[in-house]
Parts: C-alpha cells; structure tokens; sequence
C-alpha cells in the first residue's frame, strides 16, 4: 500500500462538484471509478483538499490516496488521464509520504473569482466567469475587501447552517484586480466555509455596484448572519487555482 | 440602406459550419435571424468572408451587411450580443463604404491549426485543438511546409471536386511552430479551396510523423490528386484568426 499525492484539473461545468454522492455525476466518483478499475477492483478512498460546489472548476486540486498497485506515477497518470473524461485532468501524480493526507494536511488555498462585465460575448472563455452588466466601483470593493481580511468567524458568509464546528476563519488575502473588461477576485486562506467564497464575491460584487456600503462587511462578520451578506456569485465564475502543503 | 462590416467570433463546436443550410443551425443563420428580427422583419443578407467548415472557429471572422436600420453601431452590437447565444460574439459593428463587400474585397486570411501532444488532459482549452498521441517532428514538417509556399494549383490539398473554377491559390505563410506540448500551425493566404488549411495540416502532421516525406508535398502539388495528400486534420483544432482588407 503506497499513498499518492494527485494534482487534478477539471471544467466544473457539467458536474455536480466534487463530492461524490450516489446517481450523481462528481468529480471524485469519476476519479474514484477509474482508480478501482486500475487496481483490480480494490476500495479506493480518494480525499481531496477541500470539496467544490457542483459547477465549479479548478487548476490545480490536489487528492490523496491510498493504492496497492505495481505501476509507476506516470503510469498511474496515464492511466488516469486515458480513462478519465476529457473535463477531468490529472497533471501530477507523486508518492507521499505515509502520513499524507489532501485534506488535513493543507496550509493554504487559493481561489479565483472571475466576471466578465464587457459588451461583447467573448466566446472561448465563457463557461469560466460570470458576466456583469457593467463594471462595479472597484475603490469601494477594495476597501470592503480590507474588512475580510484577517481571523474573523465568516458563519455570516456561508451556507452552513447550524453547526458545532468552528466558523472562525483566516483570510490573508483578498485582491481585486480589473484587466479591460474583466475582473478578477482573488482569495486566499487556510480554508474555507461551504459557499463562503461565492458568498464573500457576491457581497463585494453588490458594493461595487453601490447596493451596500462597504463597512457592511464589518457587521455581517460581527452579527454572523447570513441574511445581511449578499448573494453566493454563480459557481461558473469561480475556480480553485492553488493548494499549497 | 448603409452597408455595415461585422467581425464576429464563434466557438464552432456545435454549429453545422458559418454557411446557412436549411434546417441546420449554422453562424450564419443564428446571425441573419436576429439582424432580420432587429431590422422588422427586413429580408437580411449577411456575407462573411468565408465558409468555415463544422465545427471550426473564429476569432475574427468578417462580414458584411446592408442594412436599413436607424440604429448605431454601437446600438446594433449590443442588440447583437444580446440575443445571440453565448458561443457567438460579435466583436466590432462598423459602418463601410458602399462598395465593401465581405468576400471579394478581403485580401489576406490568417488560420492557425492547434495541435495537442500532452499526456495529461487539459481541460479548459480541450475544444479548441486536435490530440495527437505524441509530437511529430517538427523540422521534417518545416521542410515540407516549405514546397506549399507561394503560387501553386492546391486541388490535391482540397475537398473541391469537379470544379471548373481555378484551384491555383498563393499561400505566402506555412509556419510551424511548438510551444511545450502544443503545436501550431499559421497559413496566411489570400483565400483557400475548401477543406485546404485542414488537409494540409493533416499532410504536415504525417510528414512529421515519417508516414510521408517532406517531397511528396511537392508531387500532391504537382499531380493534383487528393488522394495522395493526407486526410484533413479534424474540425476543432482550427480557427480563423484574421481577414484582412
């Protein structure tokens, strides 16, 4: 038995994200299904770092697994990649150490937010952002973001609902950058809240466009409610660039 | 009545080409159905610069249109963007002299031919190249591109048939290029016969593969006969980049 540690690509569009869930097309069930076939039918338990909503994408998730399996890693690579469909990528597959684990024992996460807020259809990118009907202000969006960032509980930017765990979360970056027509959210953090980053570009989106002010963001973090924060930004705009160990 | 020239992109994927086909849903039809809507119900009739085969794309593909129509340019892209769907984009709307016609005024067209010879799946441009199992040879390919420079009968590179129309085209540019595991190819011409930049870049592509020599190119040429070229390289990866007037 050897663990592996799995970079992967995927276009979230046609999945219902990453998780594996019965009669449902996800990401890991794919995955999970070519792994078993490649090793004769054994269990296989793959654990990504974090679980995407249905319709996002990423560049680069990372997974680990266990396998008892003669092929080298690039062998298990092409294995993966000539068996997974076309939307699902495996770009690296390496040995890790024993104690391995995608999801424990990540430090660091990077997610993109990407809107498109031209009057043009651009056509070749288009399942990768969503689109605005024009550009929102984005001074009042930077100083809005400067209220995310640090250690704060972000239960008022997400969809967890009632829970015993811990919403308290760091935040150590959170960039707004426009290039012509597009407009792109960067955030990273240790990690986050189920929807929280949709909800987090969703609710400066709406101080952008001058439906909030941007101290709102200060009283959503204090009274956690998710009603006071904006809408979660459509999951095609969003897309996990990086995971760092 | 003015005459407009339109620049437009499209993803071809799921068009039956650019040219209008009864029946058939085509860039061309999706096009002239929302100007004609636009212009009340005003017989329509949009010229592009030339047929791209199914499942081909554009960058920048130009037409042109007379129109009787009160509208700005401005005013006629932005109704255009918004009621095509979202793999057609029409990127410049501008107003031409009267004699500008799309197809006999252009005088040079770019495509470029996307090849693929990773191992790994990459996902967010999977549409937009062909696969190959591995990198052909790329000095063998440049060799031969070579011969198809210049003035030349090009019957044996096309699909054309029985034709009593010249199939004499100049083709000034045959660049091969490889970056990483991708591989283009750029044909600049003034314009080409049909199917000819597919089946030249499935010609080149078994030259570098050393299923043909760089000199056959020349015989194709020379004898005219389809049948000694190659078969024409799959739809996706090509794309017209540019016409010129």
């Amino acid at each position: 038995m050897k663990n592996y540690k799995l970079i992967i690509a995927y276009d979230g569009s046609r999945f219902h994200g990453w998780e594996k869930k019965e009669g449902q097309d996800t990401v890991q069930g794919r995955i999970e299904n070519v792994l078993r076939r490649m090793s004769g039918d054994q269990e296989v338990c793959l654990v990504g770092a974090g679980r995407t909503d249905a319709g996002v994408h990423a560049k680069a998730m990372a997974a680990s697994v266990r396998l008892d399996c003669k092929m080298t890693e690039e062998e298990i690579k092409d294995y993966l990649n000539t068996y997974l469909p076309e939307d699902i990528g495996v770009k690296e597959v390496k040995e890790a150490s024993e104690r391995f684990h995608a999801r424990y024992c990540a430090v660091g996460k990077t997610y993109r937010y990407t809107c498109y807020a031209g009057r043009v259809n651009t056509v070749f990118d288009r399942k990768y952002y969503s689109k605005l009907e024009s550009m929102p202000d984005i001074e009042r969006m930077e100083r809005a973001a400067k209220f995310l960032i640090g250690r704060h509980d972000f239960k008022g930017f997400s969809n967890v609902g009632k829970t015993k765990k811990s919403t308290v979360r760091i935040v150590d970056k959170a960039e707004i950058k426009r290039k012509g027509d597009y407009l792109y959210f960067t955030f990273h953090g240790r990690g986050f809240l189920r929807n929280m980053v949709r909800i987090m570009a969703g609710t400066l989106l709406q101080v952008g466009f001058g439906e909030k002010e941007p101290e709102e963001i200060k009283e959503i973090l204090e009274k956690r409610d998710r009603a006071l924060a904006g809408p979660a930004a459509p999951a095609k705009g969003l897309c996990l660039i990086e995971v760092e160990y």
